[in-house]
Parts: C-alpha cells; sequence; structure tokens
C-alpha cells in the first residue's frame, strides 16, 4: 500500500479544500477524525449538513442567519436609524462583540475591485439604496469595510453613490491598534493615525 | 443577535474539537463552509461519515484499513521475514512514502508512558508478542517509536522482551535531519550523530 486506502484518501482531499488546511494539517485532522468516538464525528458530520440547510441570508441586510428577517434587523429594541455597511456576515460577529453598536447591518457579501472584475453590480448594493429609500428614517449610513484598496474603493463608490440622498455617510477611523506599537505601524496607518487625531 | 444563530454556533464548536483548531479557525472555517456550494458540504459531511464507517484497524498489525487483513499484510509480494513497529497509523504512512521499506508493519497505538498511566498491557503490545511466535519465519523487528522519552522506553522494553527469542531487533538511526543544520541541532541529536557515524 502506497497509497490511502480510499475512504480516507477522500477524506483528507475534502478537507484540504477547506481555507488554510494544507495536506498534512488534512491528513492530520483525518487521522484524529479515525481516533474520534463514532458519534463525535457523526456529530460533526451532522452539524455541517444541519448548518448549511438551516443557514440563510437575511432577505433584508444580508447577514447570514436561521430565521428571516435576521435577529438583527427583526429586534425593534435595536436603533432603525443607523446603517453599518460591512463586508461580509464575519465582520458583523465582530462589531457584535464590541457590544457598542446597536443599530442595524447591511451585509455587501464582498468588496469592489476592478482588478477581479468585481463591480458595484456583483456585490449586494443595490439592496441597501432601494432598502434606504423604503425607510427614510436612516439617518446616518457608517461604511466599515475594510481599510485596504477594495474596502476603500468600495467606501468611496457608496458615499458618492448616497450623496444626493443627504443621508450623513461615515467611515470608521483607521489608527494604531490598540496595544499596538508605534515603532512597528507601517507609515500609511501613522499617518492615518496622525491625520484621525483628536484634541483631548 | 450577541451571538451566533444556533446551527452556526454548533458548527464552530464542532470544529474546534479538531486538534490545532482554535476558536478563530473554527469560526473561519464555519464562515468558509457556509459559502460553500450545498454539494460540496455534503461531500465533505460525507466523507466524514464513509471513513469512519470503512476504516476500520487491521486485525493483523493494527494499521488503518479499508479491508481486513489490510492491503500491506496481506500483500505477498512484500518481505514476510521482518516487522517494523511503530507507534501510529500516521507512521505507517511516513515509512510508506520513502518508498524503501518493503516488510510487514506492526502499529502500537501509542508507547509506553508512566508518566500518563500508560503500560506494555495499554498498547497493541501482545500482539506483536502472538505474531512472532506464529511467524516464526521473522527475522527481524525493527523498532521505528519516535526518539523522544515514551517512545525509547517502548523500544527498550520491547527489545528486552524479545531478547530471549534470539531475534534480531534494531532501532532507527538518530542524527542530524538532511537538510538540516549543525549549527541548529540540539546536543543530544548532534551526540547521537556522532555516536552513530559510519566510515566512508
Amino acid at each position: 500500500m502506497r497509497n490511502y486506502p480510499q475512504p480516507l484518501a477522500r477524506l483528507i482531499n475534502e478537507l484540504s479544500h477547506l481555507p488554510g488546511i494544507g495536506g498534512k494539517t488534512a491528513q492530520r485532522l483525518a487521522f484524529y477524525i479515525m481516533s474520534m468516538e463514532d458519534k463525535e464525528a457523526k456529530n460533526l458530520a451532522e452539524s455541517i449538513v444541519d448548518a448549511k440547510e438551516k443557514m440563510k441570508y437575511c432577505s433584508v441586510c444580508g447577514n447570514l442567519t436561521d430565521t428571516d428577517p435576521c435577529a438583527i434587523c427583526s429586534d425593534k429594541g435595536r436603533r432603525q436609524d443607523v446603517i453599518c455597511v460591512v463586508e461580509s456576515p464575519k465582520d458583523v460577529m465582530a462589531m457584535e462583540r464590541i457590544r457598542e453598536f446597536d443599530g442595524l447591518y447591511h451585509v455587501l457579501h464582498g468588496a469592489i475591485s476592478p482588478m477581479e472584475g468585481v463591480g458595484p453590480e456583483d456585490i449586494n448594493l443595490k439592496s441597501l439604496i432601494v432598502r434606504l429609500q423604503e425607510n427614510p428614517g436612516v439617518k446616518e449610513v457608517i461604511l466599515a469595510t475594510n481599510p485596504n484598496i477594495e474596502g476603500e474603493a468600495t467606501a468611496m463608490y457608496i458615499a458618492r453613490l448616497l450623496k444626493p440622498s443627504g443621508i450623513k455617510v461615515s467611515r470608521i477611523a483607521n489608527g494604531i491598534p490598540v496595544g499596538g506599537d508605534l515603532e512597528y505601524a507601517d507609515e500609511v496607518t501613522l499617518l492615518k493615525a496622525m491625520e484621525g487625531r483628536r484634541e483631548l
């Protein structure tokens, strides 16, 4: 036997399709799964199928959810007058972790990237415009796309798009991460931190 | 929503049970799985259940296999007179990759470790003794347990156990890894490399 038995080879192959999981890690995980209790392994497999079946995208904001509209969109206790625009459901989770923002979200599922052929019509942007037209109560749109080229371009594009509507459009701040080190900050970040300085 | 929807939370939890997969990675994998095609995700789940169902331990050598005896044990083209003793099925795969060893294996599924309460009776060792008694044609046992405390202790124990039988018992060599650097080798390895030097 110079090769893995077929069921094991298949498992290794499937695992290696996951992001950040190379051949070696896929092997290690597969052998670990082989050593798991039958019930444990079944649980893992079931949780994949179950999550895949039950999780959908919210028809209002585009976030991942098991209800429609999602828990955030249907929570009337949250501020209805501010929408935070992010690139992915992961970003919603990150925002929710800070327990500060109490408004609504809009998930773009990507960012504008001419280099990769992703235009404004390829992301979940049109539905934001419709949403804003249908909800005149929205007073502010916070652009929380990533601070990289694509995220900045997307933010600029949306800002320009919303200009005529008169809705306030803001962009999250760039700067030195808390606990970070000036010495190790790249120049652009340091420049942004200086530009964004506030009087104390 | 301060927490993940239940199906997603369950998936993240199950993934984080895997070795080397912390909370952050489990999250990243779960979000990736959410973005996969339904069919792809189903394939992944199926491959886990399928491998778990079909893969067993060989009743002869203890290796992971989908047939019994395994492909190696039932391959009459391989040398039947030498058995390589390893700690885990992963080690069999590693050995097979060098395409040099053409004999049989015996998988201990562990190593003797008094510190962790693992004694000789807790690993797949008794079956090796029985196997050797039933197969007087075996001329050599190569001990390829890991070169750490437990592996060495296990090798020493087996060597002593087999002494009376008159079967040749050998231990794989320690030394500087090929492509390695003397400068970065630890002292014990360097000492072993010196001890194991061979005339050219």
